[in-house]
């Protein structure tokens, strides 16, 4: 039986991070990433199909916690009011460890294409799990697919400014409000599309 | 001196989509690709960087043609306007050759999860040459990046309508035609975001 590792994910992603770092990722091989985090590459393998995919990790959960956030809105919320209750459930779940990842994460996609293919991917899942639950609550279409697009809009720039915050890390802007800021910002922009 | 092949990189295009079909994209190599076009790997290589590059034929010239448009439209032009502008100069370039394989370019993508990722870097470049056309009229962002998403939205919309579209192929639907309605039921539908 296998040891039940808790943050073997976590502990993958970091070890991926420091090694694509240092040596680059084409040259980074999944036994170094599982020596470096101190767990054998089966456990790694369980948990991701290639080292690729470690930089995508969190990917489905975020697509989820973006439509559970969605489908929980109330029933009288606009389809914005929906996209920003699922952008307020996914944000809750983010910690001062995505937030301390992510310049390295964004330095590591930036240096390889298949990186950048993958991570264009990733906001197409996004994207897509937002169509998905909005459609289930009877918004049509293209209402849905564009309260989609601009709800991931709003999250990568409410996400860009969280991580460029410098507030002390004790009192660190709430993420939450930074999305709420982006989606108000871009449903006035609507406004001015013409 | 290599010969010139005017029509080489369509030759590739339509060889790679044959084997890729056949017999897999994992299973077709380069070498395949250039021997069932009748050509050498090197002009392959003149062509495309890998195998991989020759489904996202093209997006250079798309992302380009999108941008001219928006540059191109009238200065008193909205921004979605000008989206429409780009979206009507590059469909002013598609041809039967490009409605005639997209069924198969389609599949050929869905069938391998690194075909997708590069599609998904191919519509994140085309949405980002939209929006630095706007940004370079004078379009504020989030106004910007809102407008070309749509247009984005509008873009696969329209395409797919036109290659499923099934009028003789003698006066099929315009492509700008149906880019032209795709654009006008998104500007109706940001009414109703909320």
């Amino acid at each position: 039986m296998p040891r039940w590792e808790p943050d073997a994910r976590a502990r993958f992603v970091v070890a991926a991070l420091q090694l694509f770092t240092d040596q680059g990722y084409d040259d980074t091989t999944v036994a170094e990433i599982a020596e470096r985090a101190g767990l054998t590459k089966s456990t790694f393998f369980r948990h991701f199909s290639d080292k690729r995919e470690v930089l995508a990790a969190g990917q489905e959960t975020l697509s989820r916690l973006l439509a559970d956030g969605i489908t929980a809105a109330p029933a009288s919320a606009t389809p914005l009011e929906a996209v920003g209750a699922g952008l307020a459930h996914a944000a809750a779940t983010m910690t001062q460890f995505n937030r301390e990842l992510a310049p390295r994460l964004a330095a590591v996609i930036a240096s390889s294409s298949e990186l950048q293919q993958r991570d264009a991917l990733k906001r197409v899942g996004m994207a897509a799990a937002m169509t998905d639950a909005l459609r289930a609550r009877g918004v049509p279409d293209p209402v849905a697919s564009a309260a989609a697009e601009l709800g991931l809009l709003a999250f990568k720039e409410a996400f860009a400014a969280w991580v460029a915050d410098e507030s002390p890390t004790e009192s660190p802007t709430e993420l939450a409000d930074l999305m709420h800021g982006s989606l108000d910002r871009l449903r006035a922009a609507v406004s001015q599309l013409g």
